[in-house]
């Protein structure tokens, strides 16, 4: 939004501030342009693990942030004028971006954008216009590889979609959790709860990290308790955790 | 050049087109535009193997890409609005890019350039204003680690200084060898020279490859042969070099 204030007129379309980001907008409610340039969307929210399980329907091209949900579920490419996403959540290491972008989109690029930050550069040179981050490139490749041997995009989903499911199945199970998002949005990367008290939430981590269980502490901005079980976390770790949320909350409920 | 055409009213300073690349501009060939709001140089062109051993004097604040010689010689960075260089040469891995530039230069900045793509932007957040390439920062780390155990650049300049000279001799020593680059601006990353004919280069290339010397084709847009001798490349590589090289004439003279 910062950035597209500098380039252009911006509506933003649906705000979800007033309700702390908790839930996506229903498609009424979108205060949709008509003639726009472009509708841009962030799939899914890492902070408070919220998602777009059904993508706005619009008429200008839909431009999707795909970062942190990336390969992780299966998607209607078609339906998108790009999809983009940094590769440090599912695809690779830092310090690389996937594009995928309509041919008619890369297309229509103003003169006045330096040619090393247009589409049309990269695509027409294959992604090899400079030199680039090769050691990342090589990891992408292995990560595919694996990827395509649990049976790609769609086995990785049911892998996604049961550790999720066991996940929130705990969390619903007990008074002892709860869990902000709203259900029809929620993650099934990013998984968000808290706990009775923010005593116990530091303890929850705490004891977590000593059972090598790392990473759970929720973004600074919300506090709580946050999973991010990316395709990199097997189910095994998911079941590790549960397990271990089932001990906590024995001794400490 | 190209890119600098989009932004703004382009002067060129000096053009060696006309001499093949051969050889830098001397101070007084500079046709230098007063009110400048800066003078580009690369430092050091990997191409015919030329460098400036004297930087030009401007009054505007002068720009160098030193992404092929930087670290490898002592360089007084004050006398430079900005230095920058990308990784892959003599820094770490590609993908990553170095920049040193003026405090009075990172503030001046229009407000049309996205915020992502301002200086200021990193240099506010320390390079952390997103997730940068960590593999490669890290393997920098180790790089500079061992710099700093050769001495430093300083040190690294006398190791490349003593690589350069020893190479340059074995090439003046027989006229089998011709260096096509001027004299005075000798490369000591990159140094290029010729043999008696295009097919004596092609064997050249190929016993040299069969020899454990890789990398010697010099760069398609002039031929030849090429030793790039970057940071990396130590003294005993040089000398296996040259000791090759005279092998090499003995048998094709």
């Amino acid at each position: 939004l910062k950035e597209g204030k500098i380039t252009g007129a911006i509506n933003v379309v649906w705000d979800g501030k007033s309700e702390k980001y908790m839930r996506k907008p229903a498609q009424g409610e979108l205060n949709l342009t008509p003639g726009a340039a472009y509708v841009h969307i962030c799939s899914n929210e890492t902070i408070e693990g919220i998602r777009f399980n059904n993508f706005p329907q619009t008429d200008a091209p839909l431009i999707a942030d795909m970062s942190s949900e990336i390969m992780s579920r299966v998607i209607d490419v078609n339906k998108f004028g790009m999809i983009y996403a940094g590769a440090q959540k599912n695809i690779g290491p830092s310090g690389l971006a996937l594009v995928i972008i309509k041919k008619e989109l890369v297309a229509r690029c103003p003169d006045t954008v330096p040619v090393f930050f247009r589409y049309k550069t990269h695509a027409e040179n294959q992604s090899l216009y400079n030199t680039p981050n090769t050691w990342a490139i090589y990891i992408v490749k292995l990560v595919t590889d694996w990827l395509l041997g649990l049976g790609g995009v769609a086995g990785m989903e049911k892998i996604n979609e049961e550790k999720a499911a066991l996940l929130y199945k705990t969390l619903d199970a007990s008074a002892y959790w709860t869990t902000p998002a709203n259900k029809a949005d929620r993650s099934s990367m990013n998984v968000v709860w808290r706990l009775p008290s923010e005593e116990l939430e530091e303890k929850f981590v705490k004891q977590a990290t000593a059972a090598g269980l790392i990473g759970l502490k929720g973004h600074r901005s919300v506090g709580g308790i946050r999973a991010s079980i990316y395709n990199a976390c097997s189910l095994d770790d998911v079941k590790a955790l549960c397990a271990f949320m089932a001990e906590f909350e024995k001794s400490n409920g």
